[in-house]
Order: C-alpha cells, then structure tokens, then sequence
C-alpha cells in the first residue's frame, strides 16, 4: 500500500491508525515457519494519527504518538479496519503501551 | 432517497445520522458477486448532524463530522433506523473512527 | 385520550413522554396489513416533558425536545407508564435520537 | 397507618419514602376482580421526603416532590421497608418518573 | 455489650456502626415464636460513627446520623464486623435508608 | 519477623500494610482449639503506609491510619503478600473499616 | 538480556515496564527445586518508566517508581509483552504496591 493512500485516512480525536508488524514467515536462515508457529507479533508503525481529544476548553490535546513510530500494541482492543484489502487497526492513543526506538 | 427528504431528520445533541455504503455487488468486470461473499463495508457518509453535545456552560460543542463526510464506522454500535424503508444509523460524534478523504 | 388528560402528567426533571406512532393496519390502497407484518415504529410524539436536568447551579438545563415534538426514539431504553390505558413511555430528553419536521 | 405515626420516619438525603396505590379489587359495578387479574399499578403517594442530596458546598439541594404528592414510579428499583405491617418504599428523589396532578 | 467496650471501635471516614435490632422472640402475651417464624428486621441502632467522608479541600464531611439514632437499613449491604462475640454492621452513612424518630 | 525488616516494604499511594492477627489456638484455661473451630479474625495490625494517594494538586493526602494502629479489615478485597514467607494484606486506607483502640 | 536493549522501550504516560524476579531454582544448599514447588514471586525490577499520566493542564505526573527499583506486584494486571523472546510486564505506575528497599 502506498504511503499516498493511507494520507487519505484522517483518525478522528485522539485515535491512531496502527499497521501491526507481520510475523517472521522464514528463520534467519531461510527456512519457511509454518503458520501455526508464527508468533503473533504485538508490534506495529503508526500510520496516520488524529488531532487529539478535546479538552474541558474545547482544545485538542497532542496525540503522544506521531506518524512513523514503531509502537506496542495492547494484547485486545482497538478496532480493526481493512483499507484496500489490507488490515489496519485504530486505538486510542492513550492505549498504545509503548514507543520502541531502535537506535 | 432524495436530499430534501433528508433535511427533516434533524439529529439531537452530537448524534450523527449515517447511511452505509453498500458493499459491491458486482467485480470490476461486471460479474454479480454473490451476496455471501460481498464484504460488509465500515464506510458511509454523513447525512446529518446535531448541533453538538452541550458543555457544562450549556453551550453546543461543534461535531467533528459534517454532512457530506465519508466516514469510517465502528465494527459496533449505532443505532439502526428506517427513513422511507431505507436503513441509516445514528452514531455519537466521537463514536466515528476516521473521515475518508478522496483526494 | 384528550390532551386536556395529559396535562396531568408532569414528567420530572429531564424526563420526556412520548406516545409511540403506532404501525399502520392498513396499505394505501386500504387491505388490512397481517399484525405481525406491521413494522414496528420508533418514532413518537412527545406530550409532556420536565423542565429539565439540575446543572451545579441548581438551574434546570431546557430539554432539547418540546410537547408537539415528532421523535426518533431508541430501539430500547425508555420506561413504559399506562395512563387511562393507554401505553406511554418515558425518556430522558438526551436518549432521543432525532426529530422530524414534516416541511 | 395514621400519618402521625409516619412523622416518624425521617427519610436521610435524597431518599423520598412512598405509598403504592393498590390496585383495584372491585370493577366500578362491584364485581370482585380476581388477585391474578388485578393490574400491578405504578403510582403512589408520597409519605415522607429527605432534605435533599448534599451539593459540594455542602447545601442540602431540594427534592423535585413534597409530601403529599401522587407520583408515577420506575418499574423497578427502591427499597422495600415494613413500618407497621404496611409495606412502603424508598426510592432516591431522581429516581421519581413524574408527578401526577388531579386537576 | 458494655457501652463503654464500644467506645474503643472508631470508624473510618463515613462509616458509621450499627447494631440490628433483633427480631421479637415472644408474642406480646409472652408466647415463644419460633425462629423461622421471626421477621428479620431493618431497623438497627447507631453505636459508632466516623468522622465524615473528605471532601476536595480534605475537610471531613459530618456524618447524616449520629450515635444512638434508631436507623432503617437498606436491605442488603453492609459489612459484618464480631465484636466480643456479637454481630455489628459497618455502613457508608450515605447508605442508611431512614432515621426512625419514637416521639 | 523483625520490625526492622518490615522498614524495607514501603507501600505506594495510599496503600496500607496489614498483618492480620492470628486466631487464637488455645482457650484461655490453655486447652487447644481444633484449627477448624478456629474463628477466622477481622483484625490486623498496620505495620506500613504510603505517602497517601495524590489530590488534584499532586500533594499526598495522608492516610487514615498509621503504623501500629489496630484496624477492623473488610470481608474481601486486599492483595495478599508473602514476605519472608509471612502473609500480609495490602489495602486502600479508605477500605480499612475501623481503628479499634484499647483503652 | 542487555540494559542497552531496554533502552529502547519507551513507556506511554503513567506506565512502567518491569521484569519480574524468577523463582529460585535451588535451595540454600544448592539442591534444585522442581519447578512445580518454585514459588511464583510477586516481585520485580522496574526497568523503564514513561513520563507520567497528564494532569488537566496537560502536563506529566511524575510516577512513584523509578527505573531500578524493586517492587510489589499485584497478583493480575499488566500486559505481558515479549523483547528479544524475555517476558516483560507493563502495569499502571498506580498499580504497583509498594517498593522494598535493602538496606
């Protein structure tokens, strides 16, 4: 899917748009893992963000995470959306668990 | 269902009156899908909107929807009504996960 | 029932009473519709409504709705009262979904 | 029951103490109607009231009904209490679906 | 019990003691009446009561009942405490139903 | 266990540590009481207290009970902890129902 | 696993990951303990602290706990997550019982 696309999906208040990390289908080495031992991975890069909820003075309030972060996702929650045939989740932001920085 | 029909639904308070998009009943190349296997769609479009929740000063705060809109839906939720025997739901504002934009 | 009757209901706070518009018995063209074909309707005229929920002032909040009102009404909710026999129900003025205007 | 002896039950905050009217055991022409057939009835008299919830400056904020009041009752909920044999009810003021007025 | 043993019990923030008043074991012309036959009581007398609930500036909140009132009870709720061997009821003060006055 | 150990456990917010008074094994003439006929206690003995849970302000409100108190515990609730192969309870202050004191 | 890796796990508002602290394997003496008799310890290591939950004005509470600190666990909660095949526990900065401290 291309990033031109997803710009096209604009989260309503404090909701993220998360696409979940796809698990390892080969080892390092190159060998096939069957589906059923594929771990579900709980990792995901956040796509698209909204403005924020609404404060008592009607103010939006800065999502903690931004488009691009590498994020944990909670074990439920969050609801699922296909956009192109492709599975997208959206959470509220204050129910993402983590960031994961990789340097 | 004409728009002018539409204008005497006047939505109270934050709700928002939505009319899914019909999943596609035939492929691109004009074969009828069977009703089966036509996915079921979690877009619509906004048909009408309240004036807003009140605030502890009485006050409406604006929607974050408008009408003409095209919205992403909750999996759940809405409830269900029947204008002219054609099916609309009524969500709350913040109920709405995401508009969809075109361009 | 005569309106002259209903006055007598003083519905409390921020309480609506709403009759149900009952289903229509007959086709335009005047044959009986079989009872359980009839559809259920959730629309209503509002006959009495309270002046409203307390905000922290102690200052009744005006209901969204007014006596004369046609309504959407929630597909559940709502407590049922008998008045001269005949079947009513209460609301609180934020369940009300919509109303309708005839122009 | 006297009402002097009920001057004795103070009824604490917001909590509103009520009489259900029995339903009739007799149709207007006299004829004994039988228990089963007898129609549960949702009204009732009010016997005692509180000075009303506590506000957060501490104010006792007034109920909706007085004594004396013939009000319409929620299907369910409230407290049921025995004072002299005789059952009567608790119910929170908020909770009193409307007044009933006779003229 | 001793009054003075049940002055070393002191409640909690809005917790306030209570000891049920035992159902009657004798008819009024001193004829046993068998235990199951007894009618459990709601009504209890008030041994202890705690300083109050706090409110947002810390302050305690002063109880709506007072050591020695004759109080209904809801009937459920409450928390069993033994105290040298007799069964006594800690109630939130907001939970007693009624205070019950003998004059 | 040693009171200098129990200096080492220091409970968060307003979090309360209980041990909970053992039921006598022996009746007072010193004759041994079966483990079944064993009264399960109410009583416990604070032995740690947090800072107290944050107002608005973010200052501690402090606890309702301190170290050393003897307090009556609620039926259910409290998260049990093993120090030292002891068993000690951890409640909220505002759960703790009552001080009782022994003069 | 290396204290290296760990700092790339970025908690989110009030959260806190912890590693919790494995049973012993052997007795004092050094004989193994079947897994099945190992005690499950409630308690861990704290080893990334998000910056706090956010206050009306928007800003960060500090949390109680810090990184390095050893902690009470509540016996549920958290969300297991999974680094490079460890298992990690994120709780609520306010679900956490108390710290212990050694000396």
């Amino acid at each position: 899917m291309s990033a031109s696309k997803l710009k096209n999906i604009v989260p309503l208040l404090d909701r993220v748009l998360v696409q979940r990390i796809k698990a390892q289908e080969k080892t390092a080495s190159g060998i096939l893992i069957p589906e059923k031992a594929q771990e579900a991975l709980n990792e995901g890069y956040v796509v698209a963000t909204g403005k924020g909820a609404l404060d008592k003075d009607g103010k939006h309030i800065p999502t903690q995470v931004d488009v691009g972060d590498k994020v944990l996702l909670p074990p439920y929650g969050g609801s699922s959306v296909k956009i192109n045939s492709e599975e997208f989740l959206l959470f509220r932001d204050s129910e993402i668990l983590a960031k994961v920085t990789d340097n």
